[in-house]
């Protein structure tokens, strides 16, 4: 079948989806968790093949562990979906509710996005996350995976696709690209596809968002920073930046860039700048952090193994053990130089004052900004969000990581009883205007059948 | 100056305004205000300067009128002043709060979206409304009026950039294009405006849309539907279908095309037809409602004057007393149809039964969706949202009438005691994941300078 047709067929399924009930959207997913128990084993048997291919291709270790859909990744997926289904229906919530006037309420009400592009990497649990939020969004889903993955995904997303149409999905719910050139061709079609949700390298998602005419969320870059303000607690700061930094670095949420004010430099610099380096850290130090760790004199070996950074480029994503670390004099610095070089991904302050973390996280432009914690929290599944699709770092609809709601927007909608404006145009009628409470059981009442 | 260098200090301006207590931004609606109202001879020079200008170059009387800025339109604009003042500060609002773990609190919270553009047209009032929302939502603004009105704008724009700053706004959080060349110019720093919000012709706006790297909300198209269902009330039928299309024909959310089931047309469509034309509206019919017109022996005279639509275009937006009127034999068929030629600004059906109401409102893919009340309720001021900046047709962040809200946008702020996430990851700490109540309270003590 043509890319267009294809889509044509799944813009369509997005519209019934529209008219789907949430008892359906949860008897389907009960539907997919049970086929991914009852056929583990054909599952099972195409993650070996794209095992063997990768191993013959000499993919690295942890990416073959990344690759792996065994009896752990089956529980964790069907462990996630139980968890979707005892969420409550995000469709139809009511966000804002007033009355007009007398017999005209309008109410803002959450709904599905329509046909969401799905672009990820090559982990295999991930298609059944974002099929499942998918069905619990309400939203028709294209998906792609990584080439390395082609026959689990295969295999993944037909087990999927069928048990949801079996238990009254629309056909065509769920569409599986398999190659990396269809992509391009989907990017084409702005008139079928409401949304694209890319995640890869930066690279990857850079270029998307360069070429799609249709609307992109996510983030090309996770250049993230600790600031350890004049009265942090030295402990905590070196927890949190050895966390931020060292407990998974290939993140986007690891931190890369380590400001430290000038006034906390002599209480516990050179002992933070220790433990990173102990923990195999290689320190990218600016001049002025160069000169505290060869002591005052200036002169012999720095107290710990760093390089000089004398560029200024500080918007490098390592994602490694390596991490850039510079001076600031004052707070208005540190967040000035975050929202200039950062990325807007995740930024954490460590201090102790009130005043000082309310002013960062007020003025830093990020979108998720901490006070005392590590950068990696910046996650769907610690955010309570039940799973995650994506982090965007885009100021409009969906901002840090994304779940259930991200898939949704919403529309207004105006219950009259006749009204017509010209009684208001010519001051027959005036408007009331009166917020009324937000009752979630009319909206349910309003998506369920009967 | 050139627009790079105005960009990046509006940019600039737009980090400041982060910083701006909501006192200081009230304070700055007072003093514009008072502004206006001082200031209104020079105010009014310019407009009949501008005025002047546009006789001599022959523009019509409709335009003229949108054109004046006098008496009763600067009472109206400082009565629009007084209504933001008197509304509760949107910025800092929590959206969501949720206790992660004991001491570790995650909030999502309002906050402004940063450097926006908005293009308008003529009207010199509008230039007033959109700076104030501006300042209100905490927004540094780009504006550019039509150029029939460039002294009024320029007098407007000078008068209230002052006013702010005076009372506190950070230099440069206003500043005001003058030339449709600088629009262009403009489109290019995506790195410095965080959206644009276009007002005007359908291709002025298609023409945005296609060429900005900005995100861009509003719409191009209000192709707007009244459906009548064969349990419609004639009487209320008729008068909704009437408001819909006559009350003011030129705007956007006036109704373009009717749909009449087959069933209704027995009980009610002759009279229906009548009163549009009687109201001077042409209509263009399909031919079984062509039919029907004829009587039932197909000849002679029409019951009421029409023209024989016999094209297959369906998303005409006439803009003028002209309908499209056409005949499905379903609620399905009236559905698909909206949906599909539809422009997803505003459509609605009269019907008696709520269950009909219901799926239409709820299967509708449209930004506003009405039951029993006329397409020309759509509006930011009608809806309560104090003010209005456009109407949002697509499917992200904004959708249908954009006031306050639609200027804002959220970041999660996470609020720990030195957490780190290797806790987590090693199963000696878990997750809590309880959701605390919305407290207001705390956001407001979150942009507060003390």
């Amino acid at each position: 079948m043509k890319m267009q047709e294809r889509l044509e067929l799944a813009a369509r399924a997005a519209t019934a989806m529209l008219s789907t009930d949430a008892a359906i959207k949860n008897a389907a997913l009960e539907r997919i968790s049970h086929a991914l128990e009852s056929d583990r084993a054909s599952i099972f048997d195409a993650n070996l093949k794209d095992i063997e291919t990768a191993r013959a291709e000499g993919l690295a270790a942890p990416l073959l562990k990344r690759l792996a859909f065994n009896e752990k990744k089956l529980a964790e997926v069907r462990s996630g979906i139980s968890d979707l289904i005892a969420m409550p229906n995000p469709v139809g919530r009511v966000l804002e509710a007033r009355l007009l006037d007398e017999g005209l309420e309008l109410r803002r009400i959450s709904c599905p996005i329509g046909l969401i592009a799905m672009i990820f990497e090559s982990r295999p649990d991930a298609l059944v996350q974002m099929a499942s939020l998918g069905v619990k969004s309400g939203n028709a889903i294209v998906l792609k995976g990584g080439s390395e993955a082609r026959e689990s995904n295969a295999a993944l997303a037909n087990l999927i696709a069928n048990a949801g149409e079996e238990a009254g999905l629309p056909q065509h719910w769920l569409t599986l690209l398999e190659t990396r050139e269809e992509i391009g061709e989907l990017l084409k079609y702005d008139q079928f596809v409401d949304l694209v949700i890319p995640r890869g390298s930066k690279e990857f998602v850079a270029r998307i968002k360069a070429t799609s005419r249709i609307p992109v969320l996510g983030h090309s870059d996770g250049v993230c920073h600790v600031y350890v303000h004049e009265d942090a607690d030295p402990a905590m700061a070196t927890s949190i930046v050895l966390d931020s930094k060292t407990q998974y670095p290939a993140t986007c949420n690891a931190a890369e860039v380590l400001l430290v004010n000038a006034q906390f430099a002599a209480r516990g610099l050179v002992s933070l700048l220790r433990a990173l380096s102990a923990a195999g850290v290689v320190l990218d130090v600016c001049p002025r952090t160069a000169e505290i760790l060869r002591g005052a004199n200036n002169q012999g070996a720095p107290a710990v193994p760093c390089t000089l950074k004398t560029d200024d480029d500080w918007s490098v994503e390592y994602l490694d053990f390596r991490m850039a670390v510079k001076f600031v004099d004052s707070l208005d610095e540190a967040i000035a130089h975050i929202n200039r070089y950062g990325s807007g991904h995740t930024d954490s302050i460590v201090c102790e004052s009130r005043e000082v973390a309310r002013r960062f996280l007020n003025e830093v432009d990020s979108s998720s900004v901490y006070h005392n914690a590590s950068t990696r929290f910046a996650d769907g599944y610690r955010y309570g969000l039940g799973a995650e699709v994506g982090i965007a770092t885009g100021k409009l609809h969906a901002r840090g990581p994304m779940g259930l709601q991200g898939l949704l927007t919403y529309k207004w909608l105006l219950e009259g009883q006749g009204h017509i404006v010209d009684d208001y145009a010519t001051g027959k009628k005036h408007f009331i205007h009166k917020d009324l409470p937000l009752n979630d059981a009319l909206a349910g009442d309003l998506v369920s059948e009967d």
